[in-house]
């Protein structure tokens, strides 16, 4: 019997496991869910050390998390020369409110239509599941795993993931690998095997614009500089009207997509009006028109303003010229820029930028680097070639527009490749009521997981 | 005796009845003052009453007024054929907070280096019983007017005077007059006898951008239409970096000072670096450099921005891209600009302003058309040598880069030309802590007032 039997013959025991998993309101960011968020990881340890994992333990991070909620670690290290994976996945779930659009309770997991409707049916429980019961499935027919693996488990994802990310930095012995497998991320379409090899960085700022030492009345307009006035000028600088960022230099760093991953892209089934309608809900699709729509989504940078804090926001007229505007804005970063030049970048051209009267100053909030593994590195080679074997069509590279820090800080501190291996669709209703999980994916990603980790132990260790 | 003469005699009781009203703390906005601000009406309505006015009553307005503070009119009527004077000012004051900052309890006036020091002093308590006083001196002197005289006084300047443009928006006969005066500016130098013959007009809007159907995802930037981005560009479009503002055609409608009155601002006692820093609080003056800087203040029209609301404002990072930003904008108003007209220019400039996948629209919040009586009017002329005459000096004339509604409000729907005849001074504190009226300027501003009500009875009424 090989590994995918068995995973076949207990489809119908796996999916009550994870329903019962998923009944658990592991919600981190809510104090009063805070014994069952610590329930939900002595529940995944116990199911770790049934398996046949070994070290299973908690680990309390540190560092300037406010929720406390542990990380849950285990391995089995008994295949001498042959690679260490490294399974990442969050048992913390989203709130589920607001609750009365839920069709059906989201702590109560319930099966409609193929789909496994609960709060985490997808993000993360379901899929970070999948990990467990591909390693179940390999134990029970081998008595063994082809190679070693570690669990690294967190509770706090859904509210910043700063326990595990001061726990990564502090690169611990129990967490060298050779690669990562994570299972947060999205197929491409229906069916379709999807590997997600890059997402995007990140700087996110506040830029204060400053115009006079306190507010004026705008009886002086004329001859008041005026911060809001000065802040528009600075912003549609930064990016012209057609969506081109004007900051000199910052894309000299940005590395085109390689030939296979654009190939890729191209193959990719997409209609451009129906995602304008349905996912943008908007009037056009804009963006730098040197760019066709994947390349400016993944693989180039972007500015975008999200909020404007001071002045006069209240309820009729007060006719003030304020004298400090301060933007909350980001820019998404692509390989290989850096955070620091970006950040520099930026800076440089806010002041250059200011028009007569003001003074301008660029804070960083916080920053995240790209991250890009190449289409042809080993360990995607055998992933993809797994993961086509199992759906039955070629798996095909996306990238994210947005950014997973777990998968920097991996990469950044431990050297750790991410097979970024998502079987979530879009319509699963992440965040948001209704969540579910496609019940098929849920088996299909098992067996993925499984064929993947067998294949992978085939390949060399880097170790 | 000349009326003079009599005033002079009887600064101390002048004085010292300003600092009985003054002790009635008759804050317009504050509830728990109503029955303060009735007070300080019907203390006004008995002085009237007692310096020989006819038809002393308080009026209760009606509208959209939110809080029913009366208008307190009284007339003389008895020259026939003689011109008619509305006498205009406000009984109600701003609230004093912050209440630590003053040096002596706002409702306690004081005395200190040649000034007084109460809320109130100066705006308006203090310049509305200068006419008052005038009036008394001339009843007093000779047993009638030269002119014929109506008072109309409000308590609802501070909160936006709606009860009173309802009055007079209604044309009400007991407001038959030829010109009025009101005592409710500055002096643009001590000593410096001064008359404000124009304020702007104005046009507050909000200006909406939206990009699409809810805020999405800034993991979707490089394809999704940012709305403050967006708002940004139409903003930066409508004034350019150097204050020139750039809608077509909207300054067609703007008339050059006459002669006049360039000469007059050529002789101000002006300083543009302690402007700058005195009154900007800036690093530097700002504006269309086209035009020399009164011009900009009080005879070009500006485009100033005062807040923008959605988005994300609160702590830390929210990687949203909002769906809609709206800023809160206006644009004061010169002669012979009007508000229907720049605010269809204006509205037409957003809509060919928006880049590619939004759309805006322009909201009017509230509008005041600019005013300008020329400097050879015969009330000007005549007020402009009254107040040379009592202070030695030339008069200056000015405008005011603010607006004044009552102002335009009288001179549309009655009218009538307004001789704005002010004696604060710039260091008077208005709306804040320690608020002052130079205590020489009460009494020189009833001597100015007195000997233009009597040269005034000299021109021909209009009527």
């Amino acid at each position: 019997m090989t590994a995918i039997d068995y995973a076949r013959q207990h489809q119908q025991r796996f999916l009550s496991e994870l329903k019962t998993l998923l009944r658990i309101p592991s919600v981190s960011t809510d104090p009063a869910h805070r014994d069952d968020v610590r329930h939900a990881a002595r529940h995944i340890a116990d199911e770790l050390q049934r398996i046949g994992l070994e070290n299973v333990r908690l680990i309390e991070t540190t560092g300037s998390s406010p929720t406390g909620h542990p990380l849950v670690y285990a391995d089995w290290l008994h295949a001498p020369g042959k690679p260490t994976a490294l399974l990442y996945g969050h048992y913390d779930v989203q709130p589920p409110e607001p609750l009365d659009e839920w069709l059906t309770p989201p702590f109560e997991p319930t099966e409609r239509d193929g789909n496994l409707y609960a709060r985490g049916a997808v993000d993360d429980k379901g899929q970070m599941f999948m990990h467990l019961k591909a390693i179940e499935s390999l134990f029970a027919t081998h008595g063994k795993l082809p190679l070693n693996v570690r669990f690294l488990i967190e509770g706090e994802e859904e509210v910043g993931g700063e326990g595990i990310a001061h726990y990564v930095a502090s690169r611990p012995d129990n967490l060298h690998a050779d690669f990562a497998i994570i299972s947060d991320t999205s197929m491409f379409a229906p069916g379709l095997p999807t590997l997600c090899v890059g997402l995007r960085g990140m700087i996110y700022t506040e830029i204060e614009v400053r115009s006079a030492r306190s507010d004026l009345h705008s009886g002086l307009g004329g001859a008041a500089p005026n911060s809001f006035n000065a802040l528009a000028h600075i912003l549609a600088r930064i990016k012209d009207a057609d969506g081109r960022i004007q900051i000199p230099g910052i894309l000299d760093a940005v590395v085109a997509p390689a030939a296979d991953e654009l190939r890729s892209w191209s193959s990719l089934p997409f209609d451009e009006d129906e995602f304008r309608q349905t996912v943008l809900g908007a009037q056009a699709i804009v963006g730098d028109p040197r760019f066709p729509l994947f390349e400016r989504m993944w693989a180039q940078p972007t500015f975008d303003v999200h909020g404007i804090i001071g002045g006069f926001t209240g309820v009729g007229a007060k006719t003030v010229i304020p004298a400090k505007a301060t933007a909350k804005a980001s820019m998404r970063l692509v390989p290989n820029m850096t955070a620091a030049d970006a950040l520099q970048r930026l800076t440089d051209f806010v002041h250059q930028s200011c028009p007569p009267g003001v003074s301008a100053e660029v804070r960083l909030i916080h920053s995240a680097e790209p991250s890009l593994i190449p289409v042809n590195n080993p360990w995607i080679r055998s992933a993809a070639a797994a993961m086509t074997t199992v759906w039955g069509r070629e798996t095909v590279f996306v990238r994210s527009g947005g950014s997973i820090p777990i998968v920097g800080d991996l990469q950044r501190h431990l050297g750790l490749p991410c097979v970024m291996m998502g079987f979530g669709l879009a319509d699963d209703n992440l965040h948001a009521p209704n969540e579910k999980f496609c019940i098929r994916n849920f088996h299909l990603g098992i067996e993925s997981i499984l064929s993947f980790l067998e294949s992978a132990a085939a390949l060399q260790a880097e170790a």
